[in-house]
């Protein structure tokens, strides 16, 4: 029973791992830094709870939408809070599909149906949305605003996308998913890789998760700070820290860089050397 | 799908994530330390990995020594060498059996058979035997001499506990396992009372990983300084760095307290609160 290949479900689930324990990662949970009521182990825990919901992606036997809202349901079991809406809205695809090619062409073919479930896992945790939007997702209106709309789920992300790097990666071929892949194996095989290719990517691109909670000026600044950080002009350390002390979470990196590692590990890419 | 129960599967690798977490621990890989070789995400690798092994266990329907030697062999396929070799010899009986009782009819009723594949799962770790032992799992002659004196794995246990806390369990009816599993009640829900149980096991039994490496009086040292820390007289955070220096590791001890967690998981203790 040794094993020396991955299943695709146990390459999400070492990606959600390797993700949250990389260290140091400015502004979100890690193996040094808990928030107030979401720590470590809620990520941990959702890591481990979600296997079911992944073996349901593998077998491809489900719409995104069931899948999702079961993903959702299955990890709020702990006190924790939402801890991987983004990274599931990723990386089921990808578990479905195999791969970005089988992930994309999935997305495309998703149904009304699909965005209602969708719709409904989202009502379920506390991720925030922008205020005014008309398709607001804690309106029991915008299920029927759906439906007679006809929009599917890849509608849905279409819509989103402006202000939600996670959603553009459904309508761009999850291009910075793939982007992060390529970090992970420019910096080369280890834990260390995470954090690394984590940074590059918050010094390249304003986090959404950040800009629908602060501002759009604020994330533009973490981005900033965190390209002062890779040129040297700025402690990565106290970086991560004010990040830490002032709410500052780039969540949506951290969702992409969970998919990244899970496209990595199945081209190769060694965690653990 | 929304879980408002843990299976047992689930409930053993929550037990071995919270373990490895839990901070600070005296001398072992948490979440602020890990050893060169072996590291945080390596543990954490395991408790994803061993996952269908725990699932077989589950269900029953096999020698705890063919278990036994699938789980070694299931997390083998990283390069942090032995994580938990000791947790699955409790983790496995009582996920089999449910909860102590269940386990100690089982353990009762083991197998040569079992005990030879305890002995092939054994020699594929590197944990450390006392030199000169005559029943030697490196010593390939060890399996024909367990056939021939018909020892079962339940004997082996009996054989190797004068100088193994975690062979004792089997045969003591998991007494350290039941006490941990009461500290945790008594230390209140939160990942906290981990590494409070940890503690007051470590200052109350001289931990036999440690003595098998450094010798009984190291054992016994760091049983007297984890009591000075209890007691207010030496500082955790420095005790934990100092054996971390010098390889001080109690791991038998964190196997036990694994077991421990399932234990109090299964009874209704909070680990999130």
């Amino acid at each position: 029973m040794t094993k020396t290949t991955l299943t695709q479900v146990e390459r999400a689930q070492l990606a959600m791992m390797l993700e949250v324990c990389a260290f140091p990662k400015p502004g979100n949970v890690d193996r040094c830094h808990d928030y107030a009521t979401t720590r470590l182990e809620h990520f941990l825990a959702s890591t481990i709870l979600v296997r079911p919901v992944l073996e349901r992606a593998e077998r491809a036997g489900d719409g995104i939408g069931n899948i999702l809202l079961d993903a959702v349901e299955l990890t709020s079991g702990h006190s924790g809070g939402n801890t991987h809406f983004g990274a599931f809205i990723l990386l089921i695809p990808l578990v479905m599909g195999g791969d970005i090619a089988g992930a994309d062409r999935l997305v495309r073919r998703t149904t009304v149906e699909d965005a209602v479930q969708f719709y409904r896992a989202f009502g379920q945790t506390k991720v925030r949305v922008i205020s005014g939007d008309e398709l607001d997702v804690h309106d029991p209106q915008a299920i029927e605003e759906l439906k007679s709309r006809q929009m599917t789920l890849f509608d849905v992300m279409l819509y989103s996308a402006k202000n939600d790097m996670v959603a553009r990666e459904w309508i761009n071929g999850f291009q910075l998913t793939r982007k992060g892949a390529d970090l992970l194996f420019a910096h080369g095989c280890g834990p260390e890789s995470v954090s690394l290719a984590f940074l590059d990517l918050l010094a390249t691109e304003p986090d959404t998760f950040i800009s629908k909670k602060h501002g759009k000026d604020a994330a533009w600044e973490v981005m900033q700070k965190a390209q002062d950080v890779r040129e040297g002009r700025r402690d990565l350390v106290a970086f991560d820290q004010e990040c830490i002390n002032i709410g500052m979470n780039p969540g949506s990196i951290a969702d992409i860089i969970i998919a990244s590692i899970y496209i990595a590990l199945g081209e190769g890419w060694v965690w653990d050397c």
